[in-house]
């Protein structure tokens, strides 16, 4: 089981008035730590081997989120440390995958922290020209296949239950 | 079937470098428009009916998402009229509800206008004081009642399909 | 003396961790009414006589911000009805203006209303394919030339008093 | 010659649609730099000999930003490192100081970096129970006198030239 530990720092502005880390704030947040996961990185900077995506301004090609799905566990206060963001892949398709996230509040010590919330977004890969939909690449299918595991399972809405 | 039907201005820095709102700022619009359907106004302000929600700062209620899905349905560009979300009730349990929402890119032409996403937020009505989950009043449960309908089925993350 | 008047609504983000829109949230209201009154509107709605400047996205101009300078004079609360943004023009260069801005808390009631914040950006037209300084149109001059007035006088920076 | 250095790392979401740090997501830049630099840590962290300021959700005082001025030198594109911001103090008042930035675009490498703004924030030091300014203490003063020096010399509007 491979999954990828980013680190993330807060702003106080992702606080809202109730003095907790803002539900959207939240999506902020592993907007962040996806990037840090999957986009390659100019420099010599140590990354990840699964930041293999060409995806920054510029680039040939575009990531879309498709859906997102998130639970939020319990209300996150302000900390002047990171919070840790394990990331991985719940299913690789043709040209999308699913980005499964687990968002712990205290770094690093992993064992004792607790998970404040748990996500997956469908990541789309795009043509930057055309805005079209475009295959996953050989090189991106070999880094990310490590991180291929048992897809998370979240609460549904109330219909569901 | 009772859809309500709110108007949410877009900020220009809602966009993201990609020329179009970001995947997170949907979930502020989002956000907007449920505070208008549901909370209160202090001043004389025409409301809907479903604005009973005492949920300000400094109200003994808050109110915290537990949960969000969302799918994007097309790109959203930037435009100076304001997009329509239409919310309703998919569910209304003892201390919570879930809201739904459609986006629509024109307004007020609700009939030609184009659905840019969809998404459910599950609404926990929280003691501000003791920090924990409250019963919905009978006050709340009037007025959202005629709301209630049948909840949004959204695509699911791969592991479903 | 004439001065343009911009509805800007609030966000419940807007809103920081102290229960007041947020210092930083502030500018992005002034960004807001910059846009308003001087930006073009594709569509045919109403506009201020002053939106000529064709500088959204796509646009041949960018408009770059090169400074600003803002003064609080007291803490804004949330508030349904949007606050209501003063501007007019301080100066006008060969490639930049002047934007003065005054923020009072309650609109439309201008009377008895508060002023928040005032503030000044200077703008400079930025030609989008060179990404260099453009001299102003005559369209422009003409259409922005009866907004000239008195520039605002902020309180200094200590080292000056 | 004090001064104070702190990285700060850009998020994505911090461009606008031109693809450049967003003029206003610069300002909370320069806030989480000055949160860094000056406010206390709960933690055992290292923190400059500066941060003494109780000044965090639930603390004795709240710090309100009364006044900000900001020069933008040039464009900052989106970088995977940090930004530097360097700070020292223009001004130490009776219950205010004057915070100054200078940020800069590539680190630690300072010495090649460029400056993209430079910027002053006059700081308020507020008693959050009776929301009044409160005096500077002793131990505050003397933390931050070593940083005191020449303040910073923006820029001004174009009335002033």
């Amino acid at each position: 089981m491979s999954r990828l530990q980013v680190l993330v720092q807060l702003r106080w502005s992702d606080m809202d008035a109730y003095g907790h880390v803002n539900n959207v704030a939240m999506l902020t947040l592993l907007e962040e730590a996806r990037i840090a996961a999957f986009w390659s990185r100019p420099s010599g900077a140590p990354a990840p081997t699964t930041a293999v995506l060409d995806a920054g301004p510029g680039a040939d090609s575009h990531t879309l989120v498709a859906r997102q799905e998130i639970e939020y566990l319990r209300p996150l206060g302000y900390q002047r440390e990171p919070v840790t963001v394990l990331l991985w892949l719940g299913h690789l398709g043709g040209a999308s995958l699913d980005v499964c996230y687990e968002v712990r509040d205290v770094a690093p010590d992993i064992a004792t922290s607790t998970v404040v919330a748990r996500a997956i977004s469908t990541v789309v890969l795009v043509d930057a020209a055309s805005g079209r939909p475009r295959r996953m690449t050989v090189t991106e299918r070999d880094a990310w296949t490590p991180y291929l595991e048992e897809p998370l399972t979240l609460r549904r809405a109330a219909r569901d239950r």
